[in-house]
């Protein structure tokens, strides 16, 4: 302790976190983040992930397995790079956007032999593409692509990108970290061999445990490779044995993140995934009338865009590191930066799990209007919040339930 | 939902957690870990990250890099093997115990020229076998060896290890899981250049995060080693930048397990790491005075056992795994089993952190005294009690304050 400093309980100031993730957790999450530990041997313990691994399966709409890794979403992502290919296989990894780009970074420090397949920002992907360059890569072990970019906004046809996958003999891998619980999202119909996600964003739980679903055929192919993982920590199948029925011990497992994450999937559950999905499309819509409104550009089309994640072209002159700034001081408001591609050039919103309900378009929408005239943007007094508004009585909210 | 069920908020059983961890995390952790989220670039969790640097550093006794993985202690050891060798490179793993055949294994999914320096279980092991171990291989990268073994209980000479290791050349990284704030740990003075603890142990915060201390030597071979680490979740100068002063995006922080850290890290500085070691010193002396009035065999030997975790030998006749589910049924007790050459053959009690108070020792000891005659070893009456508290007047523990 320096000069005597007594450490005072942590306090941490309220925020409405509309970016693209960590996003709220409910408080019936935090509530459980705070329950007394309980060894990860202990037979009570083990019938918490047995109830959770059936409800993780329900939320990923899988009988195969389906479990949590230890880390952030970027651990589950590793994960699956490393224990479903080997160095010097060939993995076709597709990218439209930052997080695809950082597939790209991790495949190549494991060695594999990367296939980047670049397509434009902010559109979805052709699956024709994908279709040629298995054709010209006939030896492809994996694919890999994210079902929602954040960095860009977009949702990509994924069971299809799989189906392909599948026809050329390939294994096929999924980023649904933003998908997972905020739109459809069906493993075992299209077809998936191994989906992560994060608990931050449409989950409504604390980030840093990384639910995943993987296909027997993959857990097969980890057990039967002929060089285990290089890694230990992130092998998929010491996971999936622990959280198997013989409950094999590999890492101490992170206790209160499990906790949090069975309560926020169980608040899903209870809400129902379909009513889930709507309210996600409901309150996207609400917020795009309003910043359509505002006479913002949003520029990903209509059958490209994602619900959980709008992306704001910024009006010229207006500074992003400014305008966020000034959203968090005077409105406690936090929205995302652009990346890759979009940096400086547009705004991240989002409104996921928790922080996806009317009150907090509302908030943004006003805070918006005041703001940016003071930016240099002018923008019409109440229209925003006139067009959110309509547009949500037109096609109301579910109540957020759970 | 499967038929109509409704998940409801999620209870955990009241355990005492007298195993080799986790252990009970503090009230005041466990508040924290239920605060609302705030986003990982939020200028106010900079500030608190910035708050913790300092605060670990303090822990670890380094004004060098401290800082935490987002995983299991078993992250943090991955972190630092992945981080601080290439492929091909010469480490010397010294192993007496299960932890450090985890380093083997790990070593050699790597890619690593991996020696291992296996030394008798239960015992310090002697560092002129590093001494010996280094001159066959001078080309060694790297040493490592554990600080505390728990699969064992005992403690090895880590500082001397280190200062063996410079002379050849090479770099020193350790385990401090089960070390860290429960005895006395130098990381500037004995010169280490990695060490990787975990949370859930002395420091009495929930497992899932690991606090780590490096050197700047260490980071520097990092940033300079021809090619990066073959993990880049798991890399430790990507995870330092974001800790460091720019905070350069990495992947989403740990938000809560953050904050519980920082209380438990807080509790601990409050409380005074002399202290601190000394209440682990002086519960661990009362117990081993009652098991040892329980006619129980205390296998290691004086000079190097642990405080933290004490191996208690099974009399014979006595099953391991009926015993403890006994004392988990009737007295909601959780001890660790034996692991690798120790299976079967032994318990381990510790005494970390939020566990280590002089009730928690009494409880335990009655619940043997109980017990043990049900498994057909006979015991004196109330002789196990009396002797703890004798050894409690003689040398008091300090109450457990923070």
């Amino acid at each position: 302790m320096k000069n005597g400093q007594r450490y005072e309980p942590l306090t941490v100031p309220r925020r409405m976190i509309l970016g693209p993730g960590p996003s709220s957790a409910s408080p019936r999450v935090l509530r459980a983040m705070s329950l007394p530990i309980i060894g990860y041997l202990d037979p009570a313990f083990f019938d918490l992930i047995d109830e959770l691994t059936g409800m993780l399966g329900e939320v990923f709409k899988t009988e195969q397995r389906a479990f949590s890794v230890a880390g952030a979403g970027s651990a589950g992502m590793e994960a699956g790079l490393v224990s479903l290919a080997q160095p010097g296989d060939t993995v076709i990894i597709c990218s439209y956007g930052h997080f695809c780009e950082r597939q790209i970074i991790m495949g190549e420090r494991l060695g594999l032999n990367v296939v980047p397949l670049r397509t434009e920002w902010g559109r979805s992907m052709d699956p024709g593409v994908l279709i040629d360059a298995l054709k010209q890569h006939p030896e492809t072990q994996l694919v890999v692509a994210i079902h929602a970019e954040t960095s860009a906004g977009t949702i990509h046809p994924i069971a299809e990108f799989a189906r392909i996958a599948h026809k050329a003999g390939a294994m096929f891998m999924t980023d649904v970290v933003t998908s997972l619980a905020g739109c459809e999202l069906e493993f075992d119909e299209w077809e998936l061999d191994f989906a992560y996600s994060g608990s931050q964003k449409c989950l409504a739980a604390p980030p840093g445990i990384s639910p995943v679903a993987m296909s027997e055929r993959a857990l097969d192919y980890i057990r039967n490779r002929s060089k285990p993982p290089t890694s230990w920590y992130l092998d998929l199948s010491l996971i999936a044995d622990y959280w198997g029925k013989d409950h094999v011990a590999h890492h101490t497992a992170p206790v209160s993140m499990i906790y949090g994450l069975r309560e926020a999937v169980g608040m899903a559950l209870n809400e129902g995934l379909e009513t889930r999905w709507k309210r996600h499309e409901a309150n996207a819509s609400a917020l795009r009338a309003g910043l359509e409104a505002l006479n913002l550009e949003l520029p990903i089309s209509k059958g490209d865009r994602l619900d959980q994640l709008t992306i704001v072209k910024l009006p010229k002159g207006v500074d992003d590191v400014k305008l966020r700034a000034q959203l968090l001081d005077e409105y406690s408001i936090e929205v995302g930066r652009g990346l890759g591609k979009f940096a400086g050039e547009v705004i991240r919103i989002g409104l996921m799990g928790e922080s996806c309900v009317p009150a907090n378009v509302f908030a943004l929408l006003n805070a918006l209007e005041k703001t940016l005239p003071e930016h240099g943007f002018e923008v019409g007094s109440g229209a925003a919040a006139a067009a959110a508004s309509a547009q949500l009585v037109k096609n109301p909210s579910p109540l957020f339930t759970g």
